[in-house]
């Protein structure tokens, strides 16, 4: 039986929008984890901490391009008095270290490259010769134009202090170390770090799949003819790239027909590349209401999380809302209102929460804000329901765009918050204080 | 030649961060609109203004599950002296208007069906004994179990004034209305619109496509085992990863080791799909500066566009920098100094501004505040660099993490933001208000 069973809900029960959100957060779990390579757990959750095996840097190294020395050599050197020291190689970055630096002499060094053992110091470049037996340098010739500068004699115009211009090995981070934490969202600089430290593969949960289907007889595909009664579908192209813009990996099966047979074939064969199933349209009190009719059938009496229950929430838009399980591995699905207003409503309050829950994020909501109201007159709103209605947000003042209609998907487009009525609000005049969800 | 080289900098000029930006983003131009399939257009920015060719909704439309009546029939209707109406069908969404509505008559009615001739509005089906000559129902029972529904008697419970529950034609968008501006940035509820004005392409700027290279002898691919006197590759992973993060398609090349001819040959060979080349390394005054090397023979003094330019820029980190154009096409490239912290602040800095002027948004940085540092001691910077130390913000208060040293790649993991020390500043104190970069 599904979790929403245990509640003491009839049919006519009338679900608060936190009884239905609370109800399918404590049923979606985070989808158990897997070992991806790096550039594919972007923005997925770490589920190990991560310890460094190998100290960074793994050497000592140098942080400029210049002259390996020994400190004494280059003790009270200027420019008028410069040391002048034999040059005895070079170490370029990667080099496995045949250079040794003995008294009075130098190696010539590039940045990265590990300090050669009898250095003490790196004195970048620009205070040399650059080995030219003029003035100060600004670089270094090529390698491979001008290979004599791995050799013969370079003058030094400053002295070093032991460890000048070295990279001690592990200060950035020691063999041992916590790198970083289970929970840890990958981003850019936490790959730079697992990259740094040698870790071609991590453990995090993945993105979840989510399929997308619209249902409705009227439907017809954007760039096709329309026809008499019909409409073109677009809350499955809407809930895809909301499905994409909350992570996921979304498939778009499009417009199914109000017909239970194939609708619940159409769920069936989808599944197997699921985590989580959203429909549109078809859950309210009409005769045509295929998903209502055709997920009554699904659930298994005798089986745990199975069955989807449809249900009515004190809600405006966004009333008629179904949630449950279905399949032989009880994948979540949501049944979303058709109206495209409603539906996309309902998907930044339910299933953009059920979709980051699966990636195992804490934090999965939208930000809130609170705001006042800048309107010409008073905002209606139904008594015992919760309204959302569609404004724009900025300096901490709240606009709303459209009326409520369900229908109104033109003022949903210019929109970028939702302004949020309680249920014991019927009218909020302008110069009120209001809850308002940013979109982002 | 380069934009670049109508300055009146020389090899030695030292080139401010905004100068160098500002040649950045004077150089680089918005990519070609392409027209693209509705989903594949997400994130990216409409160069078309989009006006409605059918209104919405097409037609006038119930908004409710009920019975279109004729609102004479229904006048002074109440539970105890109901409408009995005669039901002459069906009218579900996407029919082609079949049924007509005469006086004594109703038919029963679904969301969005087109109104039938003949009915001035709509009664909810909960308004009505659903046709069971009983009391009033929450529903009605699905077409394929109980077909009787579409005919016999409905008691109507209560009046309805004219269009009660119809949403008339146009209501939302009108046929010629502007539906979306050239410059809109496509997110879900846009592409809500398009679809649902029957829009199934759209002409967009597209993703630029980068390639991301490392170069370095000592660079090894990590999950590899590490020799004498190497590293892993961090660099590559992390730019490929914030190119995404930017809104790019990025392909990451890897490790290029430091001989000029297979640089060379590697980035001739990527720039069939490249819009933009980012390569990391090599850019200092070393004798092994690869990429200073190849690609100071990669211009052609007599082509436009073409030739990258290498620069010291008053910044730390990221004082080495190359910009410029490459190949038959003059394709951008930045070329980024090698050290971890050094390429990704200068990523954030360059290339992700370059980045989204390719994808032709208005936006192109990062986002910045004001905070008061948070810190035990005095941040110290070099006189004449704008320095960018790594610290994390909250609450209007920024602290440092980690120090200066641009080799600190675990702190700069933990860190999401970085704070701005002028050029002509050399002490913060802790308690001073300082800008900061968001890196969200």
């Amino acid at each position: 039986m599904s979790s929403a069973a245990t509640r003491p809900a009839g049919p006519d029960h009338l679900w608060s929008v936190d009884e239905h959100l609370e109800d399918i957060l404590t049923t979606v779990r985070p989808l158990e984890p897997i070992e991806l390579q790096l550039l594919d757990a972007q923005g997925c959750v770490l589920v190990e901490d991560i310890t460094v095996p190998v100290s960074l840097p793994p050497f000592d190294n140098s942080s400029m391009d210049g002259y390996a020395v020994r400190v004494a050599d280059v003790a009270g050197a200027g420019e008028e008095f410069p040391a002048v020291l034999e040059v005895v190689g070079d170490v370029a970055a990667g080099s496995a270290g045949l250079v040794r630096v003995g008294p009075g002499q130098a190696a010539r060094i590039m940045t990265g490259a590990p300090l050669p053992p009898g250095a003490e110091a790196v004195v970048p470049v620009e205070w040399t010769d650059g080995g030219l037996g003029e003035g100060p340098v600004s670089g270094m010739r090529a390698r491979s134009l001008a290979p004599e500068g791995a050799e013969g004699h370079v003058r030094v115009h400053r002295p070093a202090e032991a460890r000048a211009h070295v990279r001690a090995k592990g200060s950035d981070v020691k063999a041992g170390d916590r790198a970083l934490e289970a929970g840890t969202i990958l981003g850019p600089p936490q790959i730079a770090l697992l990259a740094a430290i040698g870790r071609g593969t991590v453990r995090v949960r993945p993105r979840p799949r989510v399929v997308v289907l619209s249902t409705g007889s009227e439907l017809v595909q954007p760039g096709e003819e329309l026809g008499s009664g019909q409409i073109y579908d677009s809350n499955s192209f809407a809930l895809t790239a909301a499905a994409r813009d909350a992570g996921a990996i979304a498939y778009r099966v499009g417009a199914v027909a109000d017909d239970a047979d194939t609708l619940r074939s159409t769920i069936e064969d989808q599944l197997i590349r699921a985590d989580l199933l959203v429909t549109t349209g078809g859950v309210s009190v009409g005769a045509y209401d295929v998903v209502k009719e055709a997920l009554s059938y699904a659930g298994d009496e005798d089986e745990a999380g199975s069955g989807v229950e449809f249900r009515k929430l004190a809600m405006q838009p966004g009333k008629p809302q179904g949630f449950g399980s279905i399949g032989p591995d009880h994948t979540p699905l949501l049944a979303l209102p058709g109206n495209p207003v409603s539906s996309y409503v309902s998907f930044e309050l339910f299933v953009r929460p059920a979709i980051r829950t699966l990636m195992g994020l804490e934090d999965v909501h939208r930000p809130s804000a609170r705001a006042t109201l800048k309107a010409h007159k008073a905002l209606r709103s139904p008594k015992g329901r919760r309204q959302f209605l569609r404004g724009t947000y900025a300096d901490g003042e709240v606009t709303p765009v459209g009326g409520a209609g369900s229908h109104l998907i033109a003022a949903l487009a210019h929109a970028d918050a939702l302004i949020v009525v309680p249920e014991d609000v019927e009218s909020v005049e302008p110069g009120t204080e209001v809850e308002v969800v940013l979109l982002g």
